[in-house]
């Protein structure tokens, strides 16, 4: 990562960590058990890789953060109710996340259950309630992000074919398939709704979901890489926990050397798409070189 | 329940049911066990008393129901996937629900929690898709629906509340505090949001949230007396159930006699708040009525 995107994630992050501690109600605001929960996975070390997407999105076709706030800030609060879920006993079983105990740990099932749904739909409020957007605006960036987040095309029905696909043998176009929804469409919505709010053109939208598509599966196959490789304590969460309960992941189905060479071209791929685009393009390159980066 | 109520609830849930079934993907479509858990649930014989609301509401204030579809569909869907929620074994541990299996105990828990995810994030997707009305119009009402799902103010919160009070005396502020979350909220947004399509004025939908707040109260207090003095058969779950465990209910705290005036004099007092109205109120009268008549 070089000094200039490293400082932009920096300030991405303070900026939306401001944008969401005013967004989530308070730790003293009733029903105060919810809120502590929502609060504990909210602010609790995450990278904000998908809002650092949005703002850099939005600057590569002009938009100030200022109108990217909200947005960056909703897809963030769905990432988090997508963890909160998927740790809970009934899913993945994960006792730890970056490094600390789950919501349902800490807390209790219901309250994590309940505190992902608050913040499911507190995304969509968010976005609704952006005053600095038009409502042309909005409405599409709900539409899209709630496609992006649903069935039968992302997050949830994600998470629902991969858990379907524990201890069965699957080929790779179904491996592709899962990925690209359980974790694709997030990241994937995260840089089109930057460039959306950037008022970028129809045919630069259309670049940017390919990059987009690339940098979300990218991201999928550095996180298996991740969790294979890796100690348990610098993971913060259970590692080797998907190979384990003979979890759906690339380095499962290919060997970790394999694995590390198809990221590359993913990357390289994801760079390639931007040249189509007649616009000061290194942000988004050197986002997807730092999440090849990670698995390295 | 005169003829004219009883037509007008036969054809809106005729209405929504057809347009929940072109919205809900087909139990073919895949993620094929996430989609037939959501048509379990949400075609499982529900009343549609939110959806009747919705046109009722509209139909008072001049809309034309093809405007009112898409907002009381996606009610409905938010009323389902509180159901499924709410009926795990982490939280109320339902295994009845209509008269038949729940979600989880008729799929698995893992295919209950995402298919209360995908509903919920689905009622927002189809209002923002719904092209017959404006993107302002659509903007206010997914902002209040969200409003009124989530936290501080609405149906989560109210559900975190409610567990919290369990097995503790409460105050009957307390009571009415929960109640005006988990069921008043969506029940008073749909009154709202029906009004708001129909485009009432600013003061009179300040008469008609003063209507749906009464019509909220009015349907927790009966579905409590509900729970007491009917049959399991009858009810169709498991009766008697909030009082074993010892869950806030008025009759628990009132007795079973003074809640039954308590219900009839909030449905007067939604009755006399129509009063105030220029308009043909008489099917907004009867579904209070209605409501009042089913604990009888």
């Amino acid at each position: 990562m070089n000094v200039t995107l490293s400082e932009f994630l920096a300030s991405s992050n303070e900026r939306v960590d401001k944008v969401l501690d005013s967004l989530v109600p308070a730790a003293n605001v009733e029903p105060r058990r919810l809120h502590q929960a929502i609060r504990w996975s909210m602010f609790a070390g995450g990278k904000r890789i998908r809002p650092c997407i949005v703002y850099a999105a939005g600057e590569t076709f002009g938009a100030d953060a200022e109108f990217l706030d909200r947005t960056a800030a909703g897809i963030e609060m769905i990432h988090t109710f997508s963890l909160i879920h998927d740790d809970l006993p009934a899913m993945d079983d994960d006792d730890l996340r970056r490094g600390r105990e789950t919501c349902h740990k800490k807390f209790d099932e219901a309250t994590a259950i309940l505190a992902g749904d608050a913040l499911h739909v507190m995304a969509f409020q968010t976005i609704a309630e952006d005053s600095s957007l038009c409502s042309d605006l909005r409405i599409r960036l709900v539409a899209d992000i709630a496609a992006a987040s649903g069935t039968p095309k992302g997050m949830v029905a994600g998470q629902q074919l991969d858990l379907e696909a524990e201890g069965r043998t699957i080929r790779i176009g179904e491996l592709e398939n899962i990925h690209s929804r359980k974790t694709g469409a997030l990241i994937s919505v995260s840089a089109r709704a930057g460039a959306m709010i950037g008022a970028a053109a129809d045919d630069e939208l259309a670049v940017v979901q390919t990059y987009a598509d690339r940098l979300g599966l990218l991201f999928q196959i550095t996180d298996d890489l991740l969790d294979v490789t890796q100690e348990t304590a610098t993971l913060g969460k259970t590692a080797g926990k998907d190979v384990h309960a003979s979890k759906a992941t690339f380095p499962g189905h290919f060997g970790v050397e394999a694995t590390r060479e198809m990221a590359a071209k993913v990357c390289r791929e994801a760079g390639d798409a931007l040249k189509e685009l007649d616009r000061e393009t290194s942000l988004l390159e050197e986002i997807a070189e730092m999440i090849l980066e990670r698995s390295r």
